[in-house]
């Protein structure tokens, strides 16, 4: 284990955050509020730290695989650490677990709170909330490789461990470049969203952060009633940016390329919007009892399916109010998540496609034992290790789920809240159903819970094995 | 498809049961109940349904695997519309729906009930509903193996569709010596058990029901109360039982084959009892303010864990008024389930603790990627083809889980009764939580949703491929 590189690495990643800081600094300059301070102290803590640690520096400049993950699984536990910072200084969450679990929730885009009342937090904290949703949705790592030499070496294995799906390509033979372009055109779909909100009369604050949480699915909102207040174009302009950021950027790659062909071909996306259509259409059906007006039910399925599909988790019903069909379907969608490669949680589109093709392929060849199918993906065949790789994938998620499952279960809250709320953090959504659900907030768990909830939305969001292979003790062998 | 072949089979199951009511004809005799000319008819139904059937004969020897699997699933369910009569035609369940749930439910050895005052039956019928617990827990198709030159053929292709586990295995070369020896072991177990209960003071009635539905892994119970109002004694010997029927059978032939190094060596049967001492000592000590003698505490939580782990089903107390803790534990039980090759259902201790094991090895490989770690069961590296067929099966298992739990939340009832009542039909335990738990029962659904949960039963039993083939066009194929 090359110690000297991930320090390297970290102090990259602690001193970024010190300068992602400036931002909300510069929100509470605008505002006139007292946390300038704050946010100077934050932002000046992540450069004592971090900049000491960027000078460390390893001969060896070649990374491996085991590396990667560390660095990847380390960086977002300290990026918690010291992003939750201004919460716990400020007193506005005045429990540190609290502020971890909040922060962590932020930049796995998950969007779970702890927090009963949001408004009564000052701007520039709601900024920086919101903010870490944006930075956690591309990836902290991406963004350094697309700037910096970080490792000195090729920065692959720190891409693929960060970035969602099983098939972190490369879209251009450089990573480096392959990172630019992604950021690239997060930033184009962000600038856009932000003029199209702020074109539908809001200011400029609601704007970014409710784009921040849009464009990283995360799903924090600044209002105690989430985007219920908003108007009807507000949130189908949301509606539909949560769906652009659920799709596989690859896809958006392809389009400026002009290689329209392959970009329709691309199954995951078919499947995503297929799977969103199909979804609203059942739950208008079934909820059409509750919501009289016609276009209020579409608008109102529409949203909440591409919300929780996305697992961005923004809200403008209480979906728990809903019948258990519709509910189902919605926690369907929680596991199933968005596409690969977007900024969206869970299990990933493409990976149960795959998934569900086995299972046809696996009777196949039980009806015709000489039969030699194989699993194809964009009318491709799919390798072993990629098979092997995505059910084993889908397994260690169930196991990850049961293990949390059974500990928060010490809380003796009930099955359904424990149930969703392990569904919501690993799966990076925000709300479940019950106690947990849109109109409730994780405050209901114990301190132990918290922190274990916390880990889970880590794990969730850097798709489970960083985050195992951190506690293998194997790879702390120098 | 050798549709003369499926017919022949077919008339076989169909008479054999004609034959089995023989048994609840002779427990109406005795006890001089009304029932005697019902099971008359129905055994004649059978036969002349049956008999015609065996009559018809395919000159090609050789089945194929699509065969084997579309005959077996015809099998059951046939069995159960069959089974189903003598509840039906009594009007003791005067919907046709409701007993065939739970005719299904007694065959599958799930032990799901819809009865809500089950001693209102006569003894006869009350002994049928069992005894389908003790023929369906070894199997129908194998006992006829035994006995019968079914196909004319190999019956490898039966047996292996019909029995639980992923590597069905001959005990000896000879197929129908190894159906004659499981259904020896079988049998003598099932003696050892009625004896015990006689000396524990119970009726010749109680001990063989009771056996019936421990041997089966069943779970029906011919008291409202199930098992509480018996002795301690009675509950032990029934705790011990239950554990002794959910370990593979091949530990008992090696046994009598005096291969004890190998017995002793079998990892799931070490890893089953383990997870068992586990399990008891959890509850235990979770349950230890709510039951204050320490016996009670021991004796209430090993009868649970061994019911629930063995896909049983009998209770002695309401562990749906357990704390969170020890019901998640026994949710997680349900879906283990017991050994491959027992007579218990679920996925299946082996199947788990080789996923556990791929996703050990994954995070091996991800760490040192040159490594070429294999996964190994019993010291023996398992094959490529049984590791892809078992986690093939852990997906289909949840895919189907999935499809089931939306159909039936149609129904809005509460998340906890529609999620353990598929865990409970699909892994073929009995009863779930709240509504469907140890006190309730599966009459708060609508025809549909028991329509469905009846093939769950049956999904679960014949573990999920034999009915998905049934259910691919390709098969009907000439």
């Amino acid at each position: 284990m090359n110690y000297r590189m991930i320090s390297h690495v970290l102090g990259w990643v602690i001193s970024f955050e010190g300068v992602c800081m400036l931002l909300p600094l510069l929100c509470a300059a605008i505002y006139g509020e007292q946390t300038i301070g704050l946010f100077i102290s934050c932002a000046l803590l992540c450069f004592i730290v971090g900049i000491p640690l960027t000078l460390i520096k390893s001969r060896k400049k070649n990374m491996f695989a085991k590396e990667g993950f560390v660095i990847v699984a380390l960086s977002w536990i300290f990026l918690s650490i010291f992003g939750a910072m201004p919460f716990f200084l400020s007193k506005a969450i005045p429990s540190f677990i609290d502020a971890l679990f909040e922060t962590a929730s932020g930049f796995t885009t998950t969007g779970a709170s702890i927090l009963t009342d949001v408004e009564a937090l000052p701007k520039s904290l709601l900024f920086w909330r919101s903010f870490t949703h944006w930075i956690g949705g591309m990836g902290v790592i991406v963004f350094l490789v697309a700037l910096l030499p970080l490792s000195g070496g090729d920065n692959l294995h720190l891409i693929r461990a960060e970035s969602p799906g099983h098939s972190v390509g490369k879209l251009v033979p450089h990573v480096k470049t392959t990172a630019k372009i992604l950021y690239t055109i997060y930033l184009g779909l962000t600038f856009v969203q932000i003029a199209l909100l702020k074109l539908g009369g809001l200011d400029w604050f609601s704007s970014l952060t409710l784009t921040f949480g849009t464009a990283g699915t995360g799903g924090f909102s600044i209002l105690n009633s989430g985007i219920a207040s908003y108007s009807p174009y507000v949130q189908w302009v949301i509606t539909i940016f949560m769906i652009i950021f659920g799709v596989d950027f690859t896809f958006y790659y392809c389009i400026l390329m002009r290689r329209f062909k392959y970009a329709l071909k691309m199954e995951e996306v078919r499947t995503y919007l297929c799977v969103i259509a199909v979804s609203v259409l059942l739950i208008c059906l079934n909820i059409a009892s509750q919501i009289s007006n016609g276009w209020d039910n579409v608008r109102h399925s529409a949203f909440q399916v591409a919300s929780v599909m996305t697992t961005t988790g923004y809200t403008t019903v209480d979906y728990d109010l809903w019948p258990q069909f519709s509910k189902m379907i919605l926690l369907g969608l929680m596991f199933l998540g968005a596409c690969a490669g977007s900024t969206g949680g869970g299990i990933k589109v493409s990976r149960l496609l795959v998934l569900a093709k086995s299972i046809i392929k696996e009777i196949r060849v039980l009806v015709h034992p000489k039969s030699t199918v194989k699993v194809k993906l964009n009318g491709r065949p799919l390798e072993h290790e990629t098979l092997r790789g995505i059910s084993v994938f889908f397994m260690a998620y169930c196991f990850v789920f049961v293990v949390v499952l059974l500990v928060i279960s010490l809380d003796n809250l009930d099955f359904t809240t424990n149930f969703t709320a392990v569904a919501a953090t690993l799966g990076n959504i925000g709300p479940g159903l019950s106690l947990v659900g849109p109109t409730g907030n994780f405050a209901c768990y114990s301190f132990v819970s918290k922190l274990v909830l916390t880990l889970t939305m880590i794990v969730g969001r850097l798709e489970i094995f960083p985050i195992l292979v951190l506690l293998s003790p194997k790879v702390w062998k120098r």
